[in-house]
């Protein structure tokens, strides 16, 4: 049977393996690595980039930490169990250039005192300039690791995070989504530590499908030139990413809520956002196009 | 009896008088007007002046909506009874020049279908760098208009700012504080206008403090030097008032609940706001010193 030990071990390394190959990649930035310790109980490691070639600021965090559950977090979860354990990697990067995207990742397993657990996570991608080519191939690469689980995994994830990743008060998605799944747990709650396993493997396979995700387009988009009017875009698009993880991100509300690390939870905020007021894109413009493509329900694939 | 009408009409001269005021001082920028329509009832002006001489971007609102309270609304103002007419002046003002404060005022009026009725509002300041010469004075200024009236609003009004305007995940307050008060309403609650009249004196008292105070700060700190190291700490600091408005602050959330115009709501936030993972200032220095004074329960007269 896999314990949490086992889970949050896996999830150590990959953090580790995911910094080293961002390192990599961007050529320039160091992730620095910080240990720190929560007073009611576990702790993380916080990984954050700044300055580097490609990334502007970006962070790889993980924790593992248990207590109690403060009544309001029992009531959101609808559980009536104060004891928990949680443990997950969490990833935002922020990029220089506007012409490569905005990346979120998350993937975490929750256990209660009484045994009972869950997993979930999920990607989702932020284009300051969105495109139909770039969002379908991202889009597949998330189904191809979703499809050697369960062939009903992509479409309703993906409708998930269309849900999940939205921006009511603006009325528009957060980016061009992606996948997000929670509460994942096995259906036979006897002895079938296969079912568990494979939840596990799962998590573990949407873990590493980021790397190569977030590689492939530091590659093709980093090296691309940028107007200064391009660069505004970018800062406004980063404003939105501001309101969505202040206002609706519930990781966010959890981390707050629980008296969490507060320079490891806000690191996904952006190094610069700006807000001008009602900027509204000229009809036709790529800002434009890019506001028409942040839509619940388009189907990429 | 002064009614609903009279109020917002005194109110709208108000926000008139205070763009004025503001436009004179800074001698460049000028305040836009928009006029909106809301469309469950009622509307707003919204005036907004960007890329002023001393003001980068500041927004004085004024709105008077009515209709249905959504029910989690109802709830948070702990009230039965749907029906809402509300009215009231919105003041954020950014700066350019860190050494200058920005500062916030509010002045409402809340009318429910059953005829109860209140006041509420406040003026805070959040300097950005702080100092307690410049606090004393302007919490002198605050405690004058409220000795005006009652002299147990002063103490009572800015132990209510220190616990309104603070940010828990940062355990530091937003600013220097100032006065908040909310649910002002007559004791007497029989045909006593003279009481009504009293509130609302008040009220218009505070809204009336708001320019003198907020021209004080312009002439005085506006024309001083600063470095890049000291833009940089504003940043910083807009980007605590960024988490503050989107985590904390009711009256964003009333907007947002309420489907207000987001533009008119948002105005709040700064042109540009950043985040660097884990900034420290040095001990002894200017932006320590500031961190030490932004602690709830300072008399600072």
């Amino acid at each position: 049977m896999i314990t949490k030990e086992n889970i949050s071990d896996r999830l150590t390394e990959l953090q580790e393996s995911i910094c080293s190959a961002l390192e990599k990649e961007d050529g320039e930035g160091k992730f620095t690595v910080e240990k720190w310790e929560r007073e009611e109980g576990g702790g993380g490691i916080t990984r954050i980039l700044q300055h580097g070639n490609v990334i502007e600021k970006g962070g790889v965090n993980f924790s593992a930490v248990h207590g109690k559950l403060p009544e309001n977090i029992q009531k959101a979860l609808k559980v009536s169990e104060p004891g928990f354990f949680a443990t997950g990697v969490s990833i935002v990067i922020h990029p220089s250039n506007p012409m490569v995207p905005i990346i979120h990742m998350n993937v975490r397993y929750f256990e209660l005192g009484n045994g009972e657990y869950w997993f979930g996570g999920g990607i989702d991608l932020t284009p300051h300039y969105a495109n139909v080519e770039d969002a379908r191939w991202f889009h597949s690469q998330l189904k191809n690791t979703c499809d050697k689980f369960e062939s009903s995994y992509y479409p309703k994830f993906k409708n998930w995070a269309d849900d999940y990743f939205f921006i009511p008060h603006r009325n528009e998605t957060r980016g061009i989504g992606g996948i997000f799944f929670d509460r994942l747990t096995a259906e036979n709650k006897g002895e079938d530590a296969g079912e568990k396993q494979k939840l596990f493997d799962f998590l573990i396979a949407v873990g590493e499908t980021f790397a190569p995700i977030y590689l492939h387009f530091m590659q093709s988009k980093s090296k691309l030139k940028f107007s200064e009017a391009e660069k505004k875009w970018q800062l406004i698009r980063r404003g939105r990413y501001v309101e969505f993880n202040l206002v609706y991100d519930k990781g966010t509300k959890f981390g707050l809520d629980t008296n969490g690390r507060i320079e490891s939870i806000l690191m996904s905020l952006p190094e610069q956002a700006n807000w001008f007021y009602n900027h509204v894109p000229e009809a036709g413009s790529a800002e434009s196009t890019t506001l028409n493509l942040l839509k619940k329900g388009i189907e990429w694939i």
